[in-house]
């Protein structure tokens, strides 16, 4: 079958082998594959990827010697089933699943992997117990995009943003605007978002940001009314303590004070400051962040920053910052994205700004380097598209 | 009366103004005061410090050119109510204080400010809402040390350490040992300290540690049984998510699979590495921690870095680490601290391990340098000793 290859930075259409299901796969045909920014970075930096998944105790990531078919993002349809498959839906059933699969005991992630070739390819295979059926009001193209929306719905959800506090995207690539359109559906009211680019940030009002920045001009943390239990900075902070003891010792009652701290606590009043979703993931960013964001602020690191990156732990501790870093999702995540986007929870439609064919596939990385035109490009193996 | 002043890295016993309470501020004399590892610090840093403490938004913390009395751990007994209190002690009762007062609008740190002179003197000023009278059975030895056992009660409360998960302790030093004993008071079955130093690994098997390890030998990591639900690494994690989809779709039922791991999250058995309490507080050790500890785990940070810090975030990120940075404590986790020591859930007599006069400050702080003496120096302004 024709795939795209990745080997030494460059990419290639070529003819690979047709692949064969093993025990409990899936074969699909591609009907869309999405580019990520993480293949973007993988093309010309996979053994700086490699060796950090290697400390982390993953040993099976791509290198830039091999011959890697990439493409994690995908919606196909069942083409067969290898032995020992439930055999669950119908040929031609559309379907999406999680990017995983088992080589015997090794588990690969799909389009991360020798063993385990990827969706830029005219098809793919799928673990059965990864697959889930595409319902029928959502269109394939937006069924592309699961993968990458559950990206960000893990991210919202280990933000755990609660009523009445802001939450802050700092970056309006793909990744930004999907934690946007996820933090809308789940309700948030107040979504601050920032970008330098224009074309972007129009994208992030789309998406459902309810203030959105240039950053040379406005301070995001400036941007949104804080909640009631915001505290802005150490006096402040102290302040409280001395006003509220103050208060609560003056008041007679059967409750001691110091109890009114749990209940308090206990009812998510203690001061808080934003929830700040970090998704550019350069250096230089969590120290920016470390510095300029409200005491207590809970920062969800979703971009992911490849180089070392230098703060200051002691304005951390002052402030009391906490990191939450994320990286994918379970498959409960993955499911759940699935039936928000077919219920209408949010509409990814604005983040697909082009479709390719493989031979186009190069092009579009190109492309993807400028935040102006593109946002998310889909590969459609049977286009022959070439140019975006 | 009597105090130790600080002014450009020199400590000296001089007389200064007798301190006056104001609106609502009680006088104390002082009892004991602890030596904290921050004075050490503040007393060649003082510059340092206020300047990361401005960018956190507060303005009066001491600095290096001004003369200023250190100690904000202390225990004393009422000696004089200024206008406005409700004079809720009799003179001569012990009592201690959060090290916190107001001039006017403006809050200050006792101990840490000009204008807050602190407890290495024979009295202190303290606001009457901070107050707590120090229970009969505790000695006041004991209760001179609610300040730090505070502190580490707040970083063991925002570790939230959970049933059947481990607690990791690096560093053995007054709050690394603080930290241990409010582990084992809150209940925590496996806890493991690492400190390079002999004399500390014995006090941290005395506060409470159930596994002690000098990390030349041996990674604090290896050394407790993993929950069932920790991960040690991204290959597990990959391999879990697919056995686990493979075995929950085999089983029929009413539950749909995705459910259960939803349900797993609520009863705390999705995958998670332990909990670290990171007490050191150099350079070198975010990036130590986010490369060696497993999959998942929450990493409280402590011990305060006073100087930049690198790592890599892309390997934190695909570890999914959590990092609490927490300073300091709330009025009524200094409550629940002072009852918890009455109550006996905790010994921190070992913890003492000198106490000296006035005149016998500059020698303790010097004395402290050395991990194998001391851990925790008490001052006693009615004593003449010098010496530790």
């Amino acid at each position: 079958m024709k795939a795209v290859v990745c080997s030494r930075g460059q990419l290639t259409v070529d003819d690979v082998a047709d692949p064969v299901p093993g025990h409990g796969q899936v074969l699909l045909d591609v009907a869309r594959a999405g580019i990520c920014g993480s293949d973007l970075h993988a093309r010309h930096h996979a053994d700086v990827v490699a060796e950090v998944a290697e400390t982390a105790g993953y040993h099976h990531m791509m290198r830039s010697d091999q011959r890697v078919v990439m493409g994690h993002e995908f919606v196909g349809t069942v083409a067969e089933y290898g032995p020992g498959c439930r055999r669950r839906w119908k040929k031609g059933t559309r379907v999406v699943a999680l990017p995983m699969i088992s080589d015997g005991a090794r588990p690969h992630l799909t389009g991360l992997s020798e063993k385990a070739p990827g969706a830029y390819a005219e098809q793919v295979i799928a673990a059965e117990s990864m697959v889930l059926s595409v319902p029928d009001g959502l269109s394939t193209e937006e069924a592309a995009l699961t993968e990458p929306m559950a990206v960000a719905w893990h991210a919202v959800r280990r933000g755990q943003v609660r009523r009445g506090q802001a939450a802050v995207v700092i970056g309006c690539g793909p990744i930004g605007l999907a934690v946007i359109a996820m933090l809308k559906a789940s309700g948030v009211k107040q979504i601050v978002a920032s970008d330098l680019s224009p074309r972007r940030r129009a994208l992030a009002g789309e998406m459902g940001a309810t203030v959105v920045v240039d950053p040379r001009l406005t301070d995001p943390f400036d941007a949104y009314t804080p909640g009631r239990n915001e505290v802005r900075s150490v006096s402040d902070l102290v302040g409280v303590a001395l006003g509220t003891m103050g208060k609560l010792r003056a008041v007679p009652g059967p409750v001691p004070w110091w109890r009114v701290f749990r209940l308090a606590e206990r009812l998510g009043e203690v001061p808080a400051g934003p929830v700040v979703f970090e998704c550019v993931g350069v250096p230089g960013m969590i120290s920016q962040l470390v510095d300029s964001a409200p005491l207590r602020s809970r920062i969800v690191v979703v971009g992911v920053c490849m180089e070392q990156d230098a703060f200051m732990p002691a304005m951390a501790g002052t402030k009391e910052i906490e990191f939450r870093f994320v990286f994918g999702y379970d498959p409960g995540e993955f499911h759940d994205t699935l039936s928000m986007m077919a219920d209408g929870k949010m509409n990814v439609k604005p983040l697909i700004t082009g479709t390719v064919g493989l031979g186009g596939v190069e092009a579009a990385f190109d492309a993807l380097g400028d935040p102006e035109v593109h946002a998310k490009i889909l590969v459609d193996p049977r286009s022959g598209v070439t140019t975006v």
